[in-house]
């Protein structure tokens, strides 16, 4: 298994959390999950992860996420590494899919803690710990306390890395303190992966060490968000500068739209739409955009199709 | 379907939420199961509700939560209601077990909020409406805040209880005032059925108009708690203040030890199997308890037997 | 001091958490403490609660404390127990207060924990037991997490309830689980006073054997609140039930008028200057209400004496 | 008022929030103060803030606090900016103390939110147009919500911005999207500081656009933090990986010792104490290190000497 560990190499760069295209509430939009992984590999990603957060993951059958695995596998084909999220309350639901994921030959999985009951530390070891074993991929772990009720400490990340299967991990808390705890206490671990999860702070602490952003709006701008990191992996600041502004205009433009808890994804998926890549369902409870909020996205993109184009 | 709610008769007293008697992580203890609804239905209880909290839904599988439904109503066949725990993230998975229990001949379903994202009260209401639309059974509201991270508020219980076919709720947030101000939102709509969680406010509560309780402690001692709640209906304070103090007694004895989160599960499960109903296995990431606390559960049965007693 | 503590007698009944009679955001208005303080007796109470959190003490100097502790003793004149608020992230402000209470004859004190750092459960042993020491009046424990971030565990309440000059509690959690569990955990040690905050719990508590409320409303209605003590004191559950019923409709008309945190107090000064008994000003940064929300107080107002006069 | 402002110039680079050197509970080490005001001088510091969280502000008189303006204005008598925390519950308190500090010839002021009652932000908006309009001095926000329970969101801060005595920021939540979104929405107003408090964080934040730190470890090694300070603000970022990494180093050694909620500060206390530069007494309701973690505070120290020499 040690060995198993030592042959995959570590990403690093944007891997977009990859938003799950839909015809309706629990049915798959295939031509859109073609159309939105092509887009995405012409943008330049590193890879792409499919059923985090902005997937809306929680929100769809088991049976969806196993055909959107495969979809995507399938539209990918090997030209990029594909991250196949199992979070789930149900250990056996998380491994189901973790096997179709091995099956379809992605190349890592994603876990968040469970997020009914919230686990203490060593609960949360023991479940990583449980997890990994079984999981025929490498494993990321997922930090996501607004969800999860439950951070998953500094010492616990770093006892997990000891595990053989457990290659890195993705950090959604917005928490600055932690994440450089994380890349103080990991710094003897080159092997082991640190990502970002929101985009306002990728820059900064891939210019501390970081390996990279898992970040949401690189779905719509794959390539604004891959020239952000490429500028804070080669520290040119000036650089850095020009392209954050534009990065944290994209969001002002398109996530606060009707101050929803969801206005994010609901912006990013009209977005997306709106340029004919894939439909803009929502999975229940989430719903589409109306009509007035839609005209808000439209008149945002066109705003911020031209600040990209200088 | 207005009609068919007002054929629906209301429930009152206690209905205990069933633990989820287990072999191992994910594998039913049928025999188990049998034997509990015995003990269950010779202790005088009202309804059983199986696939709460205390029955660990969220770390079962979709397939055990389906084969324990299947096999409850089978062992209870009739002679009680049985009422369905659908919570799920995915509303798929939620009326695929719908369409389970009614196939089974269960008498009512119960829904807490999605889990993952917390909704607010507009998103909160369409949610309920939508599920209630399609759910083919009557349906219980399900307050539980310290999991899902939201409260279904009084104006929203209110709105949703207009809709023909949801007839109650169950409320576990402890929160007392919210319950009587439930009870007085409510006081003119004499068919919604209002179900305390907590046992150590039962009493109370049904003092003030509740309709019953859906106390984790009826797993194990099912008469003691249709005996309080007799007692509570009847108005009888005295019977209540001896009832209520063994009642506290067993909570103080058997939920907090080891203090983790899941003490009062697995003080439960270890409990039932010290007394011959079922297995005491836990469905991951919770663990059985060790030898050390298995010996404070045996103690503390003990002694409560023996309080008991008199 | 042991032998001190046997002879303060237990307090019961009705103990309002006055509200602080303003002419200006830290200007008291005397003429209102006095008006009000004789419309607190002669609705019966049994004693005055001042500088508690419906006295925006924390939002008043310390100066302005004083002169309301001073007021207030000299305006009751001995005729009801004073216990005044002395709550503060600084201890010795606190035990300034103490003693401006002790040198008006004030009868007991009463202190939440400190609410900028919260304290963990040893620390906040160790902060009462200091606090009581130096207390020249018996004190009472006030838990109030909303505010104060943490709950005093009902372990650390009976620990502190061993202390000398500790002699009770008011509960404003609104957690029906922790007020039951105090009253089991305080059985044997009926010197002990327990008291709940909110109101829609008053009634259902003092059944269980509370020893009485500190409920805001009967700042303005005093009597409807001793009435309901004394039907629940004298487990009268049809008088609980006609009176449960007015005290909720208080509540409903007056306490949410502008949705605002402080709409509770708002609606009561309101309620109290439109009655002619103090000044409505409140301290900063509460501000007044506008005209429309007065004029929702007086229509509610209006239905209300209607209401009580039945 | 607005002249008056144009002539405040804009602070940058580190300013330590000031440990309260103490003697006993509340008694202020006049010495100590003397001491640890020409400790920080030399070692670099751009400024000084007193009365801040690290200072242990609430738990101290104001009497204590006005004393504490007095001596620290008079021990640094005009050779460096002196910030004065007027942080309190009641608005007369923190209006005397701004009045102390203008008196006393400091430079500006800093307030968190009121943190009993968390406010709304248009609350908050009030609140802070209020204090400044009757603050001699220039205002300072200060975003604490892990003691305030509130965030000051962007929007609010934006709008307090363009108020003529408020000048900047000073943020301890910890959270990055909220610090680069404050980044972006004041970046056409360059007279607004932005200062971070959690020292974990400083040199990314400063990469990025920040004025500075207000970082509790320079206290205690003023140069390490005004290095990096100064290698963030000239982007050189091998000197930044370096003495980050001696940063990082400082709080694993000294800020986790018995893990309390205060062990930062007793760590800090401690560690001035044994240096000879104050003493390490602390307000209640904290307490002073035994013997056992003094030890490790003395064996740490010795540990990081030998790093930082180096």
């Amino acid at each position: 298994m040690e060995s198993q560990t030592k042959t995959y190499s570590k990403l690093s760069g944007i891997i977009p959390p990859m938003i799950t295209p839909l015809l309706g509430s629990d049915k798959l939009d295939t031509i859109g999950v073609r159309n939105l992984v092509e887009h995405l590999i012409k943008g330049g990603v590193s890879g792409i992860f499919i059923l985090g957060t902005t997937g809306e993951t929680q929100h769809l059958s088991i049976k969806l996420r196993e055909e959107l695995i495969r979809e995507t596998c399938q539209a990918v084909d090997g030209r990029l590494p594909v991250l196949v999220g199992i979070t789930d309350t149900s250990m056996s639901e998380s491994l189901y899919l973790a096997n179709v994921a091995a099956e379809c030959k992605a190349n890592a999985l994603v876990a968040a803690p469970p997020y009914y009951f919230a686990l203490g530390q060593p609960e949360l070891y023991e479940y990583y710990q449980a997890l990994s074993e079984k999981c025929p991929l490498p494993l990321y772990l997922y930090n996501m306390p607004s969800h999860t009720k439950v951070m998953i400490e500094p010492d616990t990340v770093k006892r997990l890395s000891e595990l053989p299967n457990i290659v890195g991990l993705k950090d959604s808390s917005a928490n600055g303190v932690y994440f450089h705890k994380l890349l103080h206490i990991m710094k003897d671990d080159p092997d082991f992966a640190l990502f970002v999860g929101p985009e306002e702070m990728m820059a900064s602490v891939v210019l501390m060490g970081a390996d990279g952003g898992v970040t949401g709006g690189a779905n719509l701008y794959p390539e604004l968000f891959v020239d952000l990191y490429n500028a804070a992996a080669a520290k040119d600041l000036n650089k850095i500068a020009e392209l954050q502004e534009k990065v944290m205009q994209v969001g002002e433009a398109l996530y606060g739209i009707g101050r929803f808890g969801s206005s994010y994804i609901k912006g990013l998926k009209t977005a997306l739409a709106l340029k004919g890549i894939c439909c803009d369902s929502l999975a229940q409870p989430f719903n589409t955009f109306q009509m007035p909020e839609k005209q808000k996205v439209q008149v945002a993109l066109m705003q911020l199709e031209t600040l990209l184009k200088n």
